[in-house]
C-alpha cells in the first residue's frame, strides 16, 4: 500500500476544507486534488496544486484584462493553433504542482527534465522507508535482441522466480543493514554510535522509494508527457506519464485534446521522408532500395504511413 | 490614466466572480486579485493568479502528506532558516502571475531575468497604443558625476522644460508618423497600401509602452526583487519592484519577513572586509590606508558599518 | 559600414595571433573566427569562440575517455540518429560565442529565446552609436491581407518614398535630441547639466542599433535556427540566422547536415493529417471536405505534400 | 584505481595532439588538460575542454571588438567589482566541460544544480563496471548529535570493521546477482533469457560509480562550488568541488582570486546581526540576550566576527 492510515487521514483533512477564491477553478481537478493516484507496487502520483486553466492559456495570449475567452470552440481553435505551432509561452502561463513517490532509479531518468522545480525527500536528514519497487512477472522482460534500449520477452519459470526472489531478498538484506548501520530508535544498541544518515543511505539499492514535490508549467510539462508517455519510454517511468496524463485531461481539456492530435498521435518527416512520400502519392511504387533512405529510416516512415 | 473604462468594467467583472476550491489561499491578496496598482505615468502591475502560501513553503521543505504546517512560530523559524541559508527549493513552490504595463527601455532591463515566464503583447500582429513615458519632472536627473551608472541632481529651468516638451513632442510626431505608415482604419487613405505592423513599429521611441503577462516562482522573484528594489537600480525598474513587493507581503507575509531580514536589509562582507571588523572589535583604530582594502571597498564597508 | 577602421584594425589583431591547443579545433571556422559577417544595413553576426566539434557530440553520446570517433561514416550516421530522435544533450555539449550588432526591435525578439547567456552593451553606462536600420527599397512590404502576422507586397512610388524619408528625418531628430540631452563631449553647453544617459536613451527610436555577445549550446542554437530560419519569420531576424547557419556549416558539418534533413526540412504531420495521408496511399481521392480537416489545417499538409 | 590501461592509453594519445588556433588560451590550463585528478577511491575529475579565459570576462563586460583587455591590474579590479557586484552575465561567457566519474548517491546531490548540460553513461543501454564507493576509515562518522545534516565523531573498532565489512558484501553480492541477471558475455547460461539491464541495475546499491560529461558556465560553476566547497557539504561531494576548484586556478587565476576574497571567505550578515556590529563597534558590550537575535543567528554572527 503506498500510504499509510496516517498518511490517508491527513489527505482526507486537507480535502475537506474548501474556500472561496477569484482565481480560475478548474472544477474537475478540484475534485480529484490531492488524492494519490497509485503507480508501480509502492508509488503514487497525486496534484497538490495547480494554476489557471484552458482559458488562462486563451488569456495569456490576448494579453488581456478580463478573462479573455470568447467561446468554447472559438478557444479550442486557438489552442489548437498555438499548440500545432508550437508557440510556447501562453502554455507557460499554467503551472500543476505534483507530490510523487517513485523508486529511485525512475527519479534519475525523470530529473534529466531541468525545467522543472523539485524538492525531494533527504536521505541526510530522515530515514527512509522499506519500500522497493519489485517488477510484476508480466513487467520483468528479457533485454531485447533488436534493440539496445528496449525489452524482449518476459521471463518465465525457474529464472523469473529467481530474479524475483533476489530482488527480494537484496533488498531485505540492504535495509536490514542499513537500519542496523544507522543504530537509531528503541532498538539501537547503546554500545554503538551508529552511522550518519547521509553516509549509511548509501548501501541501499536503486529500487528503493524515494519521494518529492514536482512543479512545472504546462508547456514543460507536456514536453515531459510527449517523451515519457511515449511507448519508447522505460515501463516504469511512462506508468507516471500515462497517470499524469489524466490529470491533464482533467484540468486542461482542450489543451489536453490539443497535445494528443499534434503531439502524442503525431509524427515529424525528415526531408528525405517527405519526399518519398510525395513519390508515393504521385503514384511511384517506391522500395527501401530506391528511396534513398537507409533502412532505420524507411522503417520509421513505414511505422508512421502504414497500418 | 493606465486604464480604459472598458478594461476596468472587464477587471471588475472578473473580480466579482468567486469560486469554491481545495488550494492553499491566501486572503490578503485575494482581496486585491487583479486589481491594477499604477506605476510611473500610465503602468501598472496587477496579479493575476497565484499558487500556494506560507504554509506552502512549509509543506515543500517538509515533503509533507498534509498541510504540514505546525504554528505560525515555527512556520515563521523555518522560513527564515530556509531563507538565511539559501535553501531555495521550498519558495520555488509558489508561483505568482502578473500582468505588467511598462515602457519597452524598463522591459528590456526586466526581461534580463530569464528564469519567468513572458507573453508580452505583440507589435507584429498588434498596433501599439498612443502611451509614452514622460518623466515626472522630479526625476528628470543630470548624470552622476560621481558614478558611471547613477544619476545627479534633478534638471532644472529652461534645460528640464526643453527636455520636456522634446521628449513629448517627438513620441508624438514618432507615432503620428507610426500611425500614417500603417494606414489602418477609418483614416486609412485607399492611395495607400500601408507598412506592416512588423516594420512600422520600428519608428517608435523606447518609451512607448508595451504590456506582457509574467509568472515566475517565489525564489526567482525575490532574486529579481532584490535586484530591483535595491537603491542602485534605475528608478523607473525600482518603482515596479516597490510595487510587487507590496503584493508579497500580502501573499506571502512569513516568508517577505524573512526576506526583508536577511536580503534586503542585509550586507555581504568579502573576506577582506570581515578581517577589518575583526580588527576594530579587538579595539583596533583601522583607517582605509591600514585596512588594506581599496578606497572603494573601503567605501562599501563603511555604508554597512556606519549609521 | 558595420565597423570602424579601429575596429577594424582590432579584429584584425586578433586573428593574427595563433596559439597551441591541445582542444577539440574546428579548422573552417578558425579560418572565420572573430571576422565580421555584415547584416542588413549596419549589423553584423561574428563567431567569438566555439568549444567543441563533431567529435564532441559523439565523445559526449559515448561517455568516452578519448575522441570517441570511430569513422566519419560511423559519426554521420550516430549524429543524424540523436537528431532525429531528439537526443539533445549530446548538442548541448558544444557551445558558440557570437558578437552581434542589431536593431533594437530585433534585439527584442531575440532575447525571448531564454536559454542563452547575453551581455549587452549598456546604455545605462555607454552612448550609442548614430546607426539605425532603415529598410532597404525591396524589403518595404504592406501589411499582408491574408495572414495577420506577415507582409504583403512591396511599397512602391510615393508611399514608399515617403515611408523611406519619414523614418530617416524622425531617426535623425531623435538623434540630434537624444546627444542635445546628454550634453556631453565636446560641443557641450557648460550652461546645461545635461541628462542622465539612462534617461536620455529613451528618446531614441526602437530600430537603433545595439550590440551584445551571445552564447549558446549547439542544441539551443539549433531551436533558435529552426524558429528564426524558417520563412515565417520576421526578414530582419531571419538574415540573422542565415548568416548563423553558415558559420554552423563550417563549425559541424555533420551535425549541420542532420539538422537540415531533420529540422529545416521536416515536417510534422498531426494525428489527423497522418489518417489522411494513410487514407491517400491506399488510393482514396480525400478532398479537405472529407478528410475531417480544418480549412487550415488541410492547407498545412498540402503545403507539406504537394510540390 | 579509477581508470584502465586502455583508457590512459586513450587520455595519453589525446594529450599528443595540438593544434593551432586563434581562440583565446589558457596555458595552465591546457598543460591539465584530459589529465585526471583522483578522488575518492574510484572516482576522478578531469577538464575535456573549455572556453575563454580571464580577457574573455573583460572583453564581455565591455563588449570589445579585440581582446578587450588594459593590463593585468586594471583587469583585476574590473573582476573583483564584478564579483562583489554580481554582475554575472560577464562570467557566464566563459565555459568548461568536465568528465566526472562518482558514486551515484552523489550524482544525485549534483544534479540538483539545473544550469548545466550533463551526459550521462547510460545503464539502460550498458553495463556498469563493479566499482563501488567504501568510505576510507577516518570518513566512517556517526550523526551530529548537534546538527541534523551532519557528522559526528568517526566510528571505531568493531563497529567500524562491521561497517565496512557489511558496505563491501552487500556490494558484491548486489554486483554478482547484476551480472546473473544480466546473463551476458562469456559466462551467460544458454538456459536463461537474461534480464533487461534497464531492469537489472535496480539491484545495484546507491554506492556504485557512474559517469558523466558536465559542461556548465563559470557563473554557474562558481554558484555551484560555493555550495558544494562549503564546510557544510557532504564530504564526498565536497572533494569533488575542491578538485575543481583547482582547476578554476588553473583557467581563471584573476576570477578565481576574485572568488576566493568575495564568496568562498566572505559572510552575509542579517539586518540583525548588522544593527548588533553597529553597537559593538560604537563600544556596546552585547550579549545575546540583550541582541535581539535567536541563538542560532546570534551564534553564526560569533562564526563571521570573531576569530
Amino acid at each position: 500500500m503506498p500510504i499509510t492510515p496516517e498518511q490517508a487521514a491527513e489527505i482526507a483533512a486537507q480535502r475537506e476544507v474548501t474556500q472561496s477564491t477569484r482565481r480560475a477553478v478548474a472544477p474537475e481537478l478540484e475534485e480529484a486534488l490531492y488524492t494519490p493516484i497509485e503507480v508501480l507496487d509502492h508509488g503514487f502520483v497525486r496534484v497538490i496544486d495547480y494554476m489557471g486553466d484552458d482559458a488562462a492559456i486563451v488569456q495569456a495570449a490576448r494579453v488581456s484584462y478580463g478573462r479573455g475567452t470568447k467561446s468554447v470552440q472559438n478557444d479550442a481553435g486557438l489552442i489548437n493553433y498555438l499548440m500545432r505551432h508550437r508557440h510556447s509561452t501562453p502554455f507557460e502561463m499554467c503551472e500543476i504542482k505534483y507530490h510523487v513517490k517513485l523508486p529511485v532509479f525512475v527519479a534519475r531518468q525523470w530529473i534529466r527534465h531541468r525545467t522543472a522545480n523539485v524538492n525531494e525527500y533527504s536521505a541526510r536528514y530522515s530515514i527512509l522507508d522499506k519500500e522497493f519497487y519489485i517488477p510484476a512477472p508480466d513487467q520483468l522482460a528479457a533485454q531485447s535482441v533488436s534493440n539496445r534500449q528496449g525489452r524482449g520477452d518476459v521471463l518465465e519459470g525457474e529464472e523469473a522466480a529467481w530474479v524475483l526472489d533476489t530482488l527480494k531478498a537484496d533488498a531485505e538484506t540492504a535495509y536490514s543493514h542499513y537500519e542496523t548501520m544507522l543504530n537509531e530508535g528503541e532498538n539501537g544498541d547503546s554500545e554503538r554510535q551508529g552511522l550518519a544518515r547521509e553516509l549509511a543511505r548509501m548501501n541501499l539499492p536503486l529500487n528503493v522509494y524515494t519521494q518529492w514535490y514536482w512543479k512545472v508549467d504546462l508547456h514543460n510539462l507536456f514536453h515531459f508527457l510527449a517523451l515519457r508517455a511515449d511507448p519508447h519510454a522505460q515501463y516504469e517511468i511512462r506508468v507516471y506519464a500515462e497517470a499524469m496524463l489524466e490529470t491533464v485531461k482533467q484540468w486542461v481539456p482542450l489543451a489536453y485534446d490539443a497535445f494528443v492530435d499534434n503531439r502524442l498521435g503525431a509524427a515529424e518527416l525528415t526531408a528525405g521522408q517527405i519526399a518519398v512520400v510525395r513519390r508515393m502519392l504521385a503514384g511511384e511504387e517506391v522500395t527501401q532500395e530506391t528511396s534513398g533512405l537507409s533502412k532505420r529510416v524507411w522503417s520509421e516512415l513505414q511505422a508512421v504511413i502504414a497500418e
